[in-house]
C-alpha cells in the first residue's frame, strides 16, 4: 500500500539539506475522485476518470492555444509526501529500492509529472483524464507533451549537434 | 532567438505572487556543452551529446536501481529563467501565444523536464544524452521514464476506476 507517512523496514531516510534553493508558486488546484493516499491509483490511466484543474489568477490567459493539444504534461506538488528517504520498500516486503528508480511520491523534491488527455479547456477549468494525485493536490505547471510539440522558436546553433 | 529576459512586442507580463509556497532542494548539477542561452538545443535529441549530471549527498544512495531503465526523466530548474510572462512570443515576430501552450523555459514555476537515454551511472555522476539545458543547471529529481517503469507498489483501489 502506499504510505501514511511511516518509515518501513530497510528504508534510508537521511537528513535532508533545507529546502531553501528556489521557490514555488501554487498557480492551481487539482480536483480528483481521490481523497484518502490508500486507495489512489499507482499511476494514471488514459481511461482514467475525468479530473478538473482550476488555474487559479494571474496565470488563466496563459491556458491560451493550449486546447491545441490531445496530450498535456502536468507537474503537480505532492504536498502530503515526506522527503528524506533515499532507500525505499514500494510495498511492506522490506525490499528496498534508490529513491530514483521509483516512481514514488516520495522524494526530495515532490514533483509529479503526468502525462493526461486533454479532455476540454472551459476559462481557467482544465479537464483530463490520466492523472493519479490526491484531491486538492496543488499544480505547478501545464506544458504541451513533448511528442506532440514541435519548437515554435527559431532555430539555435546547439539544435545541430 | 532564445530570450535574455527581454520583453517582446505583444508579450503579457503579470505581477506573481511570492513564490512561497513550498521550497525546492537542489540535488545536483548537470554539465551540458552549453554555457550560453543563444546556443542551447530548443529540444534535447536522443542522438545529442553526453551530458554529465552530477548528484550531491546525501542523495547519492537514491541512485540505486536506476540503471536498469534505458531512459530516465529529469527534473531541473531553469533558474535563469523570467517567471511573469502568460504571453509569450518565442520568435521575435511578434506573435503570441499562452504560456501553457509552449515548452519555453520562461514559466511561473521554470522546471525543465526532459526524457534523456541513460548511458550510465559511476557513483554520483549519471551520463545521459538527450538535454537541452545549460551548463551548470540544478537537478532537481531523476525518475524512471513512465513508458518503462510498472509500479512496484502492490495494486490500490484507484487502479480499477
Amino acid at each position: 500500500m502506499v504510505r501514511l507517512n511511516e518509515i518501513r523496514r530497510n528504508e534510508i531516510a537521511v537528513v535532508p539539506p533545507a529546502a531553501t534553493d528556489a521557490g514555488l508558486v501554487y498557480i492551481g488546484r487539482i480536483a480528483t475522485p481521490w481523497t484518502d493516499r490508500l486507495a489512489c491509483p499507482r499511476m494514471g490511466r488514459a481511461d482514467g476518470p475525468l479530473c478538473r484543474i482550476e488555474v487559479f489568477e494571474p496565470w488563466v490567459a496563459a491556458l491560451d492555444g493550449l486546447c491545441a493539444y490531445a496530450r498535456i504534461e502536468v507537474l503537480y506538488w505532492l504536498d502530503a509526501s515526506r522527503r528524506d528517504l533515499v532507500h525505499q520498500c514500494p510495498a511492506s516486503d522490506g525490499v528496498a529500492r534508490g529513491t530514483f528508480s521509483l516512481r514514488s511520491p516520495v522524494r526530495p523534491n515532490p514533483i509529479g509529472t503526468s502525462i493526461a488527455q486533454l479532455v476540454g479547456i472551459d476559462g481557467p477549468i482544465v479537464t483530463v483524464r490520466g492523472l493519479d494525485c490526491l484531491d486538492g493536490t496543488p499544480l505547478l505547471d501545464l506544458k504541451p507533451d513533448r511528442s506532440l510539440f514541435t519548437p515554435v522558436a527559431p532555430p539555435q546553433p546547439g539544435d545541430f549537434e
